[in-house]
């Protein structure tokens, strides 16, 4: 969480939600964002065979594109609604393999600034009711003024 | 290119691919491996609708799958037949979006050790003909001695 | 602080202090390790004017340094005494000029494995008593098992 | 070298040099930048016992220093001369340790933009005739219109 974020377009929350559902890719793979807070989201995916490697986990991938995600729009709940955001670049670190029922990847902003945005996600596997960290990642973001929305 | 990679496993080429075509996440997105040599591989991704973001381009957490997996089995081509790969880690620049009728990524090997390998990938989208690069990344790759496959 | 960690070496903090005085490049630059715990460490640097860039703050590449070592002597902490640390990797954002009379790198260990540690760094410049974030790091940790210490 | 770049400043080499000559930390460590061509830079870094680690070698906060320096100044050839240019952030890959009687930073310009610059750099250790890859880097750089220089 991030309280000490506070948002400056009062309707962030449907903003970031109406531009998350008009992402196919999030739909394809079957990822929700349940939770939109000023500073903070959440995308949940659930386990399913057809976003899987090899050995039946969810791909290493996927992991990726859920924190991108997640980060990318904690970003977004802070900026102007007029301003676009773009995934600069981020680094991830796979820590274990994405093991259970249900995935959870938290973004967060860690530092706002009018053109630079650096965030962070952590995604967690839920199997069998525990929670376990299996990524991290670090991530720039470029607010893009004049743009209404997340652009990569 | 990598002229200067030799690999050990004489029939590297089946096994990445066998080990790409049980990746049930490449499926989904309509991913391909069609070229596989020693030190080096391409991924190859068409357009279409259902990997998108919202401005109808290939989207950027998709971009990321394709390169984290390209460098990886570029790694896994110079391993022992007996040795997994695990992606460490990554770091990703986007750099312009993936505008086009088909995306390629290129996965290379930068240096190769007994426990860790440094690759690279950059991925290009190919528009009407013209090749522009929208993705660089840098990551470090894990052999896992004994275990036979790309395990994230 | 990283409450959450348990050193399995009694002596972490004297053979942490011993590695970090052997370090002649620290020294150079004028750093000090004042504060040693499981799983985190902080480094002390100084302004000096042979330490800066061109506008007198002190140079990003001097911070990076700290940050690097900051974190790498966490995930020391955390190890067997006859066990060395490597940095395999690291990211660092630089988000502010580092201005002040004073740098602090906080280093701590975000996940712990038997060979690989991921780590995370935060460097504040105090500024007549105000503490501004100035960089932040994400890195990956190589325990070298048999090894005494920290060698890169 | 980067062949494909074209200087928008026919004096980069003189206003790149001059800046890197008021960086006092680069003097501390002993570094000299002989090579400034339009998108490249070396930084070369003669051992000596104040810089390295307790090993002997140099240390790997010294090799990330001119890495990131090499190829912040390599962003800086290809910008008009009233605008200077920030390192957003760097990933770096330790591979080998610096040992040697000379260090070789190479920086280069990967993708070149109005607002932001991706390069790379390579560090090579020259030891007894031999070079050897010691790190590799991937790095952000933001260029600021209306600033005159290097700023970090």
């Amino acid at each position: 969480m991030s309280p000490m974020h506070k948002a400056q377009d009062p309707h962030f929350a449907e903003r970031v939600r109406a531009s998350f559902s008009r992402q196919q890719a999030m739909t394809l793979i079957g990822a929700r964002m349940p939770v939109i807070e000023a500073g903070y989201t959440e995308i949940h995916l659930p386990h399913k065979a057809e976003i899987t490697q090899q050995h039946g986990f969810i791909h290493g991938g996927v992991v990726g594109m859920i924190a991108d995600s997640a980060a990318g729009y904690a970003a977004s709940t802070l900026t102007g609604h007029e301003t676009g955001v773009l995934t600069v670049e981020y680094k991830l670190n796979l820590v274990a393999p994405a093991e259970g029922q249900l995935l959870i990847a938290e973004g967060s902003v860690v530092r706002y600034g009018r053109t630079l945005i650096v965030t962070r996600a952590e995604v967690f596997a839920i199997n069998h009711g525990k929670k376990n960290l299996c990524a991290l990642m670090q991530q720039t973001i470029m607010a893009v003024h004049g743009k209404k929305e997340k652009a990569l």
